[in-house]
């Protein structure tokens, strides 16, 4: 196997679960997280990237485990004057969280790109691995639903996933150029694997994978291309994917979510409880391999990278 | 004595007490609390304006007696976490305290001027007072020292009001407008009294008194015009007003300071300790008062209050 770049896109919690997996494996500088932007939003004149900042937080050890996002041993002392002032409250922020948050306006707002920001945020925070925005530029997913359409965090956080969701529009896409480091490692000839983290494909791989140039990118890399299903017995660990699956007409399958990916995918990984969807996996020409997805313990999460990364060996071979 | 408007100018821990003792009168809307902008800064992206904020604090029952600044019961999450991303750290900013500074940084971006961003602060916390910046427009307070200008809370929090003082200056004083309900009161012939808090001469005053027109308003106000002494048996009771008359050439004595303000003034509050001073201060065409400027209680900030006002009435008889 090359030992060249591993590239993992990622949304938030399920991508940085397998992602901090993945530093485990003395990766180095040759794992390249790329997160999800379309996420970001801009409140209380903050610019709030909650994937970035979840994959930073869960690499550098800082993460809240419980919660899924933020930081551990948080305080809450910013958000109860908040309300006091009568300021918007319902997404919540920590204290200790606000300072990546005004840090990174600060230094947005004096010119750097995200990029820049998000290497020194890893640097101070002794992140070994290279994490990534996906994109520089403002990429914001508008989820389209019954009620009309909603700013992501708008759905997520102050509606709680309740609209029906009918689909998807990354707005600022079509003028959004790919972070320049993931494209160079997508045309590395030594890329080793290109690896769709579980999370949710509709709203935190999809931007990533419709950037311009991204799709075909990946398609024309020379490194197998393996997802790992964020759906598991008909649920999603986290998040709205599986009702989002539902009410957009599809089953809330693994298999569905394999399919949703298409011939870009190599291989395919799910979990045991799963089982007998990887035949018809194979059937789209997809190599499934069945293993533990669930990830409990960080054994679990360095123990699916493996598997993941074994997977790739195969299918470079 | 007229129900008018009293009207009190302010810098920050002195000025913020003797406010709040005024507050105990109920004066109500009638009790205008100007404060000193010229503190203000932009740090971390972020406008922060030290005096107005100590004396909303202070009125709202939030402040933190023993520090003097920011809020009681305050978290230090967000500066650890600063500390921890390499981020500008000198200037201590609390967690609860954050969330005026976001929410006002918001406010202004959008183009709400400062006094509108401070009503609605003093409305949420049941401030009844009516808290003013002495202006919308910027002026910021620049430190010369024989080491060259500094901005002022570099002088005053970075390098704790070490080099020698020089001078002042008061950018942006000339394009700057007094609050329009300042200037309103300063003209009201029901004016009860302008009283000038024991707050630093240099620094917290005279940026106030510096706004085109306002002295002249001050001088043509039909109220009379009375400052307690922030020296106190030659030395300051709080910050670096003794330290800059010494190095100014002045005597660190209550009598300069008084001397300072000149013609403008009709009355004069001495301390017991300072008793001395008081046959200087009438011969300069002043009324002296003596008695306990020093606010420990909020007996004594209440007490002060009172006599000052007693003194504006014997005054204005």
């Amino acid at each position: 196997m090359p030992r060249g770049p591993v590239i993992a896109l990622s949304g938030g919690v399920g991508g940085a679960k397998l992602a901090l997996g993945l530093s485990h494996l003395d990766l180095h500088q040759n794992l390249l997280v790329v997160a999800n932007v379309g996420d970001d939003f801009e409140h209380l004149g903050l610019t709030i990237c909650p994937d970035l900042d979840t994959v930073t937080y869960t690499l550098a050890g800082l993460s809240d485990q419980s919660k899924g996002w933020g930081r551990a041993d948080e305080g809450w002392r910013f958000m109860a004057a908040l309300q006091q002032l009568g300021g918007e409250s319902w997404f919540n922020l920590g204290d200790g969280d606000l300072a990546l948050h005004v840090l990174r306006t600060g230094a947005l707002a004096a010119g750097e790109n995200l990029t820049a920001v998000t290497r020194a945020v890893s640097r101070h925070l002794g992140i070994t691995a290279r994490v990534l925005p996906m994109s520089d530029d403002p990429v914001r997913t508008m989820i389209q639903t019954t009620d009309g359409a909603l700013a992501f965090q708008h759905y997520f956080v102050r509606d709680r996933c309740e609209p029906v969701v009918t689909g998807f529009v990354f707005d600022g896409i079509a003028a959004a150029r790919p972070q320049p480091g993931f494209m160079a490692a997508l045309a590395d000839p030594d890329l080793r694997a290109i690896i769709i983290t579980p999370s949710n494909p509709f709203v935190s791989i999809d931007p990533i994978l419709s950037l311009p140039g991204v799709r075909d990118a990946v398609r024309a890399a020379p490194a197998p291309v393996i997802a790992v299903s964020p759906i598991v017995a008909g649920r999603a660990i986290k998040g709205p994917a599986a009702k989002m699956m539902a009410e957009l007409g599809m089953p809330s399958t693994a298999l569905a979510v394999a399919q949703h990916y298409g011939d870009l995918l190599d291989g395919f990984v799910l979990d045991h409880g799963d089982q007998d969807q990887a035949d018809a996996v194979a059937a789209l020409g997809v190599r499934p391999m069945v293993t533990k997805t669930v990830m409990e313990s960080l054994e679990d999460r360095v123990g699916l990278a493996r598997d993941v990364l074994a997977l790739a060996q195969e299918l470079g071979a």
